[in-house]
């Protein structure tokens, strides 16, 4: 099967996957319907499903059915950080994938309760799913654990804080990567160590994949920024206290794509040790190194 | 025993268990732990936490280092839910409880992160202590699953919501208890059940128990709005549209008191199978019910 091909039959199993979870919570606001389904199906890429699945299921060939919920989940936590961020108090975004964000379509408390239900949801995905397996409750609770400590005050929302304030480390470079690796790597990377988790991988394959997916996030943000810079943004030095830190502001241009693409050269032989099962993630970290958007 | 100083000891254990709780978190931005313990530690009543405890402990006699991270998470939840509440988009309360609301204290950005980070530290107390008893995960995480059902769609984030948007039922009444019953009752409920769920309780004393906690939960809801209420409020009609609906409006001052008082009375003599275990649920039950703040 072609890579291309692969990914789209990974993406529509988890958009089905996700219509269920909604399908599956009866009477609640019809508010709270409309803008969590516009959120969830708004052309999202499903990165981190893809890879949680691609590593369950391809790398350890386990059943999809015990980690969807799973990725569910991690699409929830993304998309109710994604809601969160664009509200007028954070980074104040009108527009997100081309689409308006949700709260300028549904009102700003519509949207801080969507993001809250979100991330609730997320457990209680998790959660109701665990009981489906009665004699591997410890593994299970493992993975939901390390995605907890992935999106709260160790990962996720650290990095946001620490994206908003500037919080200073001692360098650029480093102020850069402590913010990243929390705010963007640490649910990427969670999106693997959780599978191998669940899958019951050995030390070894559970390092391997969480060097992959902290690297492939990092590189993830630094494309990202190559993809916004402008060419006004360009200084040719900054310390403590400039207003905006970004990879190409500190590295140049073709310093960013250089580093995005030694993360991601890095990432890829991390896997060498799945061999050929590991095909499918090493193009998608090829991918996710050429994006254009 | 007497009552006070039972609810104190109940008060201390918990503001322990809770510094202890945030102690455990190392690195994280600053800003994030002053907003945090500003609002963990801002003269809450700990009713929550108090009724697991009580329950926990005091009904069935377990463990209460096993409860505490329970109770923990309850109040987390309850005070992300008055943060986010409080947010200029939603209620818009400069005060509580006579001080600065975090976002006026903190700015909105780290009010809606502070927030969110409580809400995601409930799950991580919860699931770090489920593993510390490795032969009952199975009990723990059904009462994790408690708690996440009664602080997402189908309980506190559609009840606030739908007190956001005011979605009409049938009636003012039957639209005023939906709202209640799931934006206030639903914790206060779970909070009490989870406990139950936690120490084996049968299947008579959950329900007792759940009852108890849904009816004490709207008769704290309708003393809230008596205790609120002012004179210019009182609407003698009050049908669909109407801009503001509360107890006294819909059944008068009078009528409100005597509403409690019936929750209340109905939520004690559930307790009767528990004997004289329960008296101090019942009288902490009188206790809100005579409340003046």
């Amino acid at each position: 099967m072609n890579f291309k091909t692969e990914i789209s039959l990974y993406k529509r199993q988890i958009d089905t996957a996700l219509r269920d979870c909604l399908g599956q919570t009866e009477d609640f606001p019809e508010t709270l319907r409309m803008s969590i389904e516009y959120s969830l199906f708004s052309g999202g890429k499903r990165l981190r499903p893809v890879l949680f699945m691609s590593a369950f299921e391809g790398l350890f060939g386990r059943d999809p059915k015990e980690g969807l919920p799973y990725a569910c989940a991690l699409e929830m936590i993304h998309t109710y950080s994604l809601i969160h961020d664009d509200l007028p108090a954070m980074d104040n975004d009108d527009y997100r994938r081309g689409k308006l964000t949700s709260h300028k379509v549904f009102g700003e408390a519509a949207a801080i309760l969507t993001g809250d239900a979100l991330l609730n949801m997320a457990y209680e995905v998790m959660l109701e799913n665990a009981f489906k397996y009665p004699d591997d409750l410890a593994t299970h609770l493992k993975a939901i654990k390390l995605i907890a400590h992935a999106s709260g005050l160790k990962g996720m929302i650290s990095g946001q804080m620490a994206d908003i304030e500037l919080i200073w480390k001692t360098s650029a470079e480093e102020t850069l990567e402590y913010i990243h690796k929390k705010k963007t790597a640490a649910l990427i990377e969670v999106s693997l160590s959780a599978a191998a988790a669940l899958a019951k991988a050995s030390e070894d394959e559970f390092k391997a994949l969480s060097s992959f997916g902290n690297l492939i996030g990092l590189a993830f943000q630094v494309i990202d920024d190559v993809l916004d810079f402008k060419a006004e943004d360009e200084v040719v030095e900054c310390g403590q206290g400039c207003a905006k830190l970004t990879y190409p502001i500190v590295y140049g241009l073709e310093g960013s794509k250089n580093k995005a693409q030694d993360y991601i050269n890095k990432a890829i032989s991390d896997l060498d040790l799945f061999g050929n099962k590991a095909l499918f993630l090493k193009s998608l970290a090829q991918y996710l190194a050429k994006r254009q958007e």
